[in-house]
């Protein structure tokens, strides 16, 4: 069971990527995503249609504190890892990190307090290049998932895509 | 040898998405990134900082034409694979796309033409549910290198993180 936390969340400058974050979690597996920063009732409206029409269970929230978010989780005895190009190498660390079944994965945008690498129970870094949470946060759900993530079948679609060779097929359903 | 086609970058839209994309396919092992749309002189300058500062042989440039590009690539015998949500699922065809030594890899921003799913030796799915082109490129890049990539080293580096449990270690060297 992941869930992942998107923090300071800036309406205009991260609608966009923000909004990535969370296509990227429920397409690669993650059960949930919750943002801090400043609320966007836009970006929640997108993700919660993708979700409706393209089926599975996903849902966002947001929340104000982080601390509170954090304190939520650790409580609710989930593993928490803090991705961020300065942590230990997932590659060191992947083994370990399955073996937990319930994890808050928390991504940052730019100023990242520093209790957030306090607070967590690991510190991982998906290269220690710099890059984007968007990558970070699909490449960690890849090896989590070891790839059979991009198997993953969405319940109660109304909307699918019939892989093809060349053009594009997709199947709709009415409401 | 990897390089990256971002087809349609819109100045203002596409800014932070098309700089993640150049970040991730430099941290991720591709050597040049190529855009078209609109040209943007502070999405080069900002890449060419990155590839100056933290090492390693990465470019971007600008070419107006994408029909021009993927020529220039067929005659330059590169294997050209085109991101789509409407295409085969990687995991079917990373085996072979991996005897391919040089690879051009295209990604959309929204409205690709029907001509690149055409022109494209193969339409690859990293997932057929939406996503991200950020999320794409990197599980591309990283089935096709499958993980050495994340231990990659970059010369001539002038900044360097040395990764930690907890906090931060920077490395700088002046020039």
């Amino acid at each position: 069971m992941i869930t992942v936390l998107r923090l300071n969340h800036r309406l205009k400058r991260d609608a966009r990527l923000t909004t990535h974050c969370c296509m990227a979690s429920r397409a690669f597996g993650a059960k949930e995503i919750i943002y801090t920063g400043e609320k966007d009732e836009k970006l929640e409206g997108t993700v919660n249609d993708i979700a409706n029409r393209w089926g599975g269970k996903f849902s966002i929230r947001y929340e104000k504190n982080y601390r509170a978010v954090l304190r939520e989780f650790k409580k609710k005895g989930f593993f928490i890892c803090h991705l961020t190009m300065f942590g230990i190498p997932i590659q060191n660390k992947i083994k370990e990190i399955r073996k937990k079944k319930k994890i808050l994965i928390v991504v940052g945008g730019e100023k990242v307090r520093g209790d957030v690498y306090q607070i967590a129970d690991m510190n991982i870094g998906i290269t220690n290049q710099p890059h984007s949470e968007v990558a970070a946060l699909s490449i960690f759900l890849h090896e989590y998932f070891q790839g059979k993530e991009l198997g993953k079948k969405f319940a109660r679609a109304k909307i699918k895509i019939v892989p093809m060779e060349r053009g594009k097929k997709v199947i709709k359903s009415c409401d």
